[in-house]
């Protein structure tokens, strides 16, 4: 969506097009893995249509976020005080893998509520970890004011322009890999992987936007016609909890025209468990559940639609899976 | 290696040539996995050269023997007994998967050594499983006899031509997915899967071999000049824990004259958590001793060597990885 003025100039982006996101790509080069692309045999996961899968759960800190973070780094001159994030999940780890590339310091402000395990995982990837508040709220204004106090480039978890251009290099390279597609379905959480994706096959592909019932930022948005509050809980809550999607995400799905599907939190669990039963496949909760949209039947397929389906991360604990 | 008798006409073939895979390539086809490529970026393994890995470990039933298997049984006609197997691990599954494919009933007989998850994993596959004797030898046996009395197909876990040829298919395919390969690295147990990857490679790329130190089935057969027993033991042992390499496999070994490697259970140990911690991927023991040779500095390559690893196997219980 791009809004000129009387002389014809641009006076707003609201979300990246094709051009950002393939700026995003050279900036980023080979700072981010290509990740693999799955065919898989028909039948496998009882939906029609010929399915691949994204492999993008194998990325560096095992989900896709270090794409928009690299991009938000290397379009800014960091300052010397470095990143600066709010994320106990995979946004956080992102940024402090980034920073850790590009020889940057990176603070991380993460609630209270976040694992012990989530903190010394950032701690491994060498941030620099501050706990405070009970919500990520109150994480989120305290690494605002102390961003203001050492001026270290804020990396927001997805509603930036270059996050979500970033974001749009797993579509960008999944266009190389496979040209002929019909459909992409995607997972939502505060939208910056569907602002990125839908911003690239707007007018090429359908796009399908995969929600938790229990975090229906994209669904309310676009049913109140601007983004606004849910509520937040569920399994998946910890890599797709937003409470409202960014401006940038909705502005792009909006364009894209992009098909809204809820799934429950019981598919999401199948499709997880099935992904390591026939797939071998472990995901967390938020990267199965665009696959959950075909295996639940809230998104059916046509019996030769080409679909990829997102497996967007990773960061799971594996004992929790059982084994089959 | 071809014996030809004194008019040139073939009176021996002791392994498979390439026209022997690419029939078993067709034989199969569509009925095993196109499993994916993943190229990794330099130095995420602490190791030179241009390393890919060949997810085979997201094969049907969690490792590359369906393909022997499905060959195996393409090849014959199939009595109406079915298919028989002697084995607790991934050749049993690969069996029972196969013969399920085919519309086949299958006989898999197993050691009272055999843990009740796997033996209950066959059950869900649809095997008959008959528990017989205290060591995989006895249940061979058994299987053997059994075999006699009903006429089923006996479906050796490696050491038939038929078998090394569908295994050879995972070499078919790679060269189709990366033609301009140096080296490959692969795990042996009982000489199935060298046995098909030498045979296709042998002239046209190095092959190393990598045994776990306390199952070396080759290194032990090389040194003798012919197959010969070893003790048994180690973390790989459930999948790579074959007493003596079979004939096949050593043959192809021999004629491609493969570099034979061996890795210490502590460096299996250690490649198995860095998939996990770096990749997100989930391996058994034996799927990722074939990494360890390169992980642990037992084959160290060129800076410019292209490298494939094949990752064979993912039947493992993911609740003794580390959570990372």
């Amino acid at each position: 969506m791009i809004v000129k003025g009387d002389d014809g100039s641009v006076v707003d982006q609201l979300h990246p097009d094709r051009g950002d996101i393939e700026a995003a790509a050279e900036r980023v080069g080979q700072r981010v893995r290509r990740t693999p692309i799955f065919r898989l045999e028909a039948g496998v996961l009882g939906a029609d249509g010929q399915i691949s899968l994204k492999l993008e759960l194998l990325q560096h800190t095992g989900s896709f976020k270090p794409r928009g973070a690299f991009n938000r780094a290397l379009s800014a001159r960091a300052p010397t005080s470095g990143l600066i994030a709010a994320s106990g999940g995979n946004h956080g780890l992102a940024v402090a893998h980034v920073a850790r590339v590009l020889g940057l310091p990176a603070e991380v402000f993460v609630p209270t509520s976040s694992s012990a395990v989530k903190v010394s995982r950032l701690r491994r990837y060498g941030a620099i970890v501050t706990v405070r508040g009970d919500y990520y709220a109150d994480a989120w204004a305290a690494s605002q004011e102390r961003a203001q106090a050492t001026g270290a480039l804020v990396v927001h978890a997805y509603d930036g322009f270059e996050t979500v251009s970033g974001q749009g290099t797993v579509a960008w390279e999944l266009d190389k890999q496979l040209s002929d597609i019909d459909t992409v379905l995607v997972a939502v959480g505060g939208g910056g992987l569907i602002g990125g994706i839908a911003s690239w096959y707007a007018g090429h592909a359908k796009v399908v936007a995969v929600e938790p019932e229990r975090i229906p930022t994209l669904a309310a948005a676009l049913q109140a016609g601007r983004p606004v509050d849910v509520e937040v809980g569920g399994v998946a809550a910890d890599s797709l909890g937003a409470k409202r999607i960014g401006e940038v995400g909705y502005a792009a799905a909006v364009t894209a025209g992009v098909q809204s599907v809820l799934v429950s939190d019981d598919a999401i669990i199948a499709a997880r468990q099935l992904l390591w039963d026939e797939l071998r496949i472990a995901a967390e909760h938020g990267g199965a559940a665009a696959l959950a949209a075909l295996t639940s039947g809230a998104y059916r397929p046509s019996p030769n639609e080409r679909v990829v389906v997102i497996l967007c991360g990773s960061n799971t604990d594996p004992r929790d899976l059982l084994e089959a």
